[in-house]
C-alpha cells in the first residue's frame, strides 16, 4: 500500500516506523489521515516481518490535532441521527463499521490497540487534541524536550474522544487525568514526564533512534507469539473483575507458548545458545 | 437552603465553596452533616449557575472523622438485621434509599461522584477518617502544609467506608492504597503528596485561594456540556471492561457536543475569539 | 505441617516468616515448592495465631525462577490436550482443581491472594520470572539493595504468568507494566523503586526485620477480622465497575464490624485505652 498521509518503513530488525506526513499542516488529523491509520495498523503492520511499530511526525511537529480548516461539519456527523444509546450499542454488536455515530479518533486507537506487537510513539512536537489522544493506545511514550501535550477538547466545548478515557487514567491515575482534560493546557515534556504520561524525554536529534532501538531491543531475538501475546495479557489483565480471570488467560497463554516457542526457548537456554524462534504474531493461539 | 453544618457561597465564576462548619467540633462528621452534605451536592450545587465545588474546612481542621461523642449507637446502625449480602443488594436494586444497612458516608460520596462538574478538596488541616475518604470522591486534592490524614480505621476495629477501596487505589496504586489502610497512621501533607493523593500543597492562607484559582480556570470560558461528560466519561473509562467500552461512551459524547457546544467552540477557533457556550449540566444529553 | 521447600517460623506477634528454602538451586521453584506454597497459604497461614505473613529466600536468592534443570517437560504439559478456550473456563467452573492446563504459579498467587491477612515480600536477592512475579500477588514488597528482578519470560518465548498481568499494571501502571515485560530486562532494586514496584529498599542485613517490623506494625492491636475484610475491600475495589458496587460491599462489612471489633474499638477510643479485639480471621462475616 502507499498511502497519501503517512510513510510507512521497516528495517531488517522488523521495526516499522510510521510517519504522519502532513508536514505543512502540523500533520493535522483528515478524514483521509484516519482512515489510513486504520487502514495501515489492520493490514501492513500485521504483516510478518513487521515486529514492532514506532509512530513519529513529520517536519516540527507530531499532529495538531484534528483539522479544523476544512469547511462545514468538521466531524462529518449527520445531525438529524440523535442517536438513542441502547440502539446505538445494538448498532455496533450488529454490524461495527455501519454503526451511524462512532468517533473517527476512536476507530484508530482500537486498531493500535489490537496489534499484538509493540507500539511506541515518538512525540516529536506538538500533539494536541485527537494528536495527543491517539499515542494513548500505543504501549510507550517517548517524546523530543520539544514536544507539547494538550488535551484541549474542553476549548473547544467538546469531549476527550479516541477511547482516551479507557487509557489516560491507567496510564497516569484518575487525579492527573482529571486535572489534564479539566485544564485543556498544553504540557511541556517535562511537565508530562513527571504525571507518568512519558516513559522518557529526548534530545530532538535522538528521540526516533532512541524510540527505535528501544522498539529493537524488544523484538531481537524474541518470540512474536509470546510477544503479542504478553500485550493481549497485559491490557486485559488491567482491566480484569478479578486475578483469577487473569489466571485462566495465562494458563492457556502459557500451555501454547509452552508448546510452541517456549520449547526452543527453554533448549537455547539449556544449551546456552541464542533461541530460533518460529511462531508467528500473524496466528496466534486461541487464548481469549 | 440553609445548613446547620456547612456554608455555601457561589462567586462570580460560579465556583461554589462548601465549607465544613462545625468548627468547635474540628468539624466532626455528624448524622445530621451527613444528610446536609449529600443534600447540598444533590440540588444546590447542580443549579446551572454553580460550575465547580472546592469543599474545605472552618477552623483549624479539615474533619475530624465521625463524631464519636455521641451517645449510644455511633454508627447508628439496627444490630437485628444481620443482612444477607445477595438480599442486601437486591433490596438496593428495589429501593436504593430505604436499603437498612447502607454506610452513611458512601452516600455522601456517591452524590459527590455523581455531580457532573469540578469537584475540588482543599484540605487545610486533620482530614481522619470519613474526613480523609471524603475527600476520594472529589476530582482533585489540594492540601495546606498543616493537613494531616489519616485513614485511621484499622485503629477502631472497622474497615475504610465511603467506597474509598473504589477510589483510594485508582489514585494512588493498590500497593500505596494497601500500606496506609493496614499502618492507619497520619500523614503528613508532604507523604500524602509524595504518595500521589494530592495534586499539590500550599501554605495555609494560600490553600483556598490556590484551589479556588484552579476550579475558576477550569470553567471560565467553558462549556458546562463538556465539563459535565468528560468528567462521566474519565470516572467510567478508568473502570470500563476494554477500550471498546469507552468508544461506544464517548462516540456519544462527542455526537451530542460537536453539534451543540462543539460547533460555537469549533466556530469561535476559526474566528480567532472566546466561545459563548449555552450547554447545561442540568440538560446533559443522553450518553451511557 | 513440615515442608522439603519452604521455613515457617510464627513469632509472638503472629507474624509469620515462610522462607523459600532450596539456597544450593537459588530456591528455584519446582513442582514440589509450589505444593507446598499453595499449601501453606491454604492452611497454616489462615491459623488464627497466624496475623501477617513475610516472605523472603534462604541464602543470597529470592528465588531464581521456574527449575528448568528438571529433564524433559518442564512445564509439566499434556500437549495433546489443545484447550478450547471456552471449554477450559466452563470445566474450572466446574472442577477447578482438575481443570487441566492451569498455570501453577498461578495456583500459588490466588492462594496468596485469597489469604485475609497482610503478606509482605522481602526480596532479598535475585527475584526472577515466577520468582518476581508471585510477589506481584503481596500486598507490599520490600527488597534489598541486592534485590535483582526480572520478568524474563520473553526470552524464553513465554508468557508472564501466575495472573501478573492482574497486579502489574495495578501496581506499577501500564506503561511500565508493559516495558518490563517487553524488555525482560533484570532490574536493579532502585530501578524497581523508581517503577513503583516497591515499596522501599533497605541494607540487606535489615530486610527481612524491617519487613517484620512493618508486619507487627500493622497488626499489633488491630482487629483480624477488620484487617482481613479491608484487605478484600481494596482489592475488590480496585477492580470494581463502580463506586456503588464498593459502596455495597463495604456498607457490609462497615455493618459487621460496628457491631463486632468496632464496638470495643469506640469504647477503647472513648475511655483512652488500647482495645482487647476478639474477632478471627478464620470467621470473617459475610459480605461478598
Amino acid at each position: 500500500m502507499t498511502y497519501e498521509t503517512l510513510l510507512w518503513d521497516v528495517d531488517d530488525h522488523g521495526v516499522a516506523t510510521l510517519t504522519l506526513h502532513r508536514p505543512d499542516q502540523l500533520n493535522a488529523f483528515s478524514v483521509t489521515m484516519a482512515g489510513e491509520l486504520e487502514q495501515v495498523f489492520r493490514t501492513d503492520a500485521l504483516a510478518d516481518d513487521v515486529r514492532a511499530v514506532v509512530v513519529t511526525g513529520s517536519g516540527r511537529a507530531f499532529c495538531a490535532g484534528m483539522d479544523l480548516s476544512a469547511d462545514g461539519n468538521v466531524f462529518g456527523l449527520d445531525e438529524s441521527v440523535r442517536p438513542d444509546p441502547a440502539e446505538f450499542r445494538a448498532a455496533y454488536d450488529q454490524a461495527p463499521y455501519d454503526a451511524g455515530v462512532r468517533d473517527t479518533g476512536g476507530k484508530v486507537t482500537l486498531a493500535i490497540h489490537a496489534l499484538p506487537k509493540p507500539v511506541l510513539a515518538a512525540i516529536n512536537g506538538p500533539a494536541v487534541g485527537i494528536g495527543a489522544t491517539m499515542t494513548l493506545a500505543m504501549d510507550l511514550r517517548l517524546a523530543s524536550t520539544r514536544a507539547r501535550i494538550g488535551f484541549v477538547f474542553g476549548r473547544l466545548g467538546i469531549v476527550p474522544e479516541a477511547a482516551s478515557s479507557y487509557f489516560l487514567p491507567r496510564i497516569v491515575g484518575i487525579q492527573q487525568a482529571l486535572e489534564w482534560v479539566y485544564s485543556a493546557e498544553i504540557l511541556t515534556a517535562d511537565q508530562a514526564l513527571a504525571g507518568r504520561l512519558l516513559r522518557s524525554v529526548h534530545e530532538p536529534d535522538e528521540l526516533v533512534p532512541a524510540a527505535q532501538e528501544l522498539a529493537r531491543s524488544f523484538v531481537d531475538g524474541r518470540s512474536a507469539v509470546a510477544l503479542g501475546l504478553a500485550k493481549q495479557l497485559l491490557h486485559r489483565g488491567a482491566a480484569a473483575a478479578d486475578p483469577l480471570e487473569a489466571h485462566l488467560n495465562d494458563s492457556l497463554a502459557m500451555y501454547w507458548t509452552s508448546i510452541g516457542d517456549g520449547k526452543e526457548g527453554v533448549a537455547a537456554f539449556r544449551e546456552k545458545r541464542e533461541p530460533r524462534f518460529t511462531g508467528r504474531a500473524s496466528e496466534l493461539p486461541p487464548v481469549f
